[in-house]
């Protein structure tokens, strides 16, 4: 039985998923998920039956992990060996833009694509603030810096790589160089490339 | 000079932030900000200004932290002697819920706040699926733990805590028995009362 059990489909943000599972090189089954018929294994690991949905079996027993944020910070803490995790000068950087990208960002992006305004005087209780001003700041960190955590790639760059990454694909993003830039290292990972390569057949596969 | 200088306002998710301070037991100096005012120093760290900000004056330099989950999953994991951090056997509830609060459950309470509506086809796309959905999972799960990762407190209670407890005060998260008793064992803390002693005699000190 393999380690991890990765319930996903391929045109969803199980992708991320997938490539934090490559990066840390572990043995994991599949199951795609077919959106009219869930899996009573996935309904019964997380009732939102949302993708991805990881459960890990371990030693002492399952664990489910959900939310993409959470499943490659989990991946990489439970496979120390892959050297993902973030040393004590890099961790500040490593939870700052972690939660900055699963909360502010994906707030911002979701309510843009969504027509969702924030009147200007409402701007101080929503914690994106602007979009403008959310997107900036990450254009600004990566100014500065290759990846997440300075000049090393960690597991924060699997997670906001990917939203920088998809968010360019989608036009969500506005295609600053500094992000462009960011993304462009993203996608030289060959674990990022082995993933999307695995994602791509599933999908051609489909459209058969 | 103390080992933390906290960026906060007494009106404002620093309450989060203090908390996790207390709980950690570290020697900070507070810095309340003026809306209108911002320090410099504020601006420099977290060009957002927003509020909490924590820098971290560390043994090999200084380290800055926005975003209040990830000051307290940061404290967490700088200040191990707490006993705040997850076992391997917590990790992934401690992860999954933390992430689940800051994402979703944001996502979801913002969007009920502001009046927008996700129309039904496009619930599939949207992280949170639904403010009923969202708040169900939430639910759930406390129905069958004390706290995020079973019997015992950990840090992603502080964070997870403080959701339910401000939604619970706000009305912005219906009165579910399971929250109220969780948001009840949360209150009960030493550490969440002193700190809350202290922005509430803040708040006080203002409106004079």
């Amino acid at each position: 039985m393999a380690a991890y059990t990765f319930f996903t489909h391929p045109m969803s943000r199980g992708q991320i998923a997938r490539w934090a599972l490559h990066e840390t090189g572990v043995d994991y089954e599949q199951v795609i998920v077919d959106w009219a018929n869930k899996p009573a294994a996935l309904m019964a690991a997380n009732p939102m039956g949302k993708v991805p949905t990881v459960i890990h079996h371990s030693e002492t027993g399952d664990r489910v992990i959900t939310e993409c944020a959470a499943i490659c910070a989990y991946l990489a803490e439970a496979n120390p060996e892959a050297e993902l995790l973030p040393s004590d000068a890099e961790l500040a950087d490593y939870l700052r833009w972690m939660f900055f990208a699963a909360g502010p960002v994906e707030q911002a992006i979701l309510g843009k694509s969504m027509g969702w305004d924030v009147p200007k005087e409402r701007e101080g209780m929503v914690g994106f603030g602007s979009f403008d001003r959310t997107l900036g700041t990450l254009r600004d960190h990566f100014a500065g810096s290759d990846f997440v955590c300075g000049e090393r790639f960690t597991m924060a760059d699997v997670y906001v790589g990917s939203q920088v990454d998809w968010g360019l694909t989608f036009g969500s993003i506005p295609p600053e160089p500094e992000l462009v830039a960011y993304a462009d290292r993203i996608q030289a990972r060959p674990h990022y490339k082995a993933a999307k390569g695995i994602d791509n057949d599933l999908i051609e596969e489909m459209r058969k």
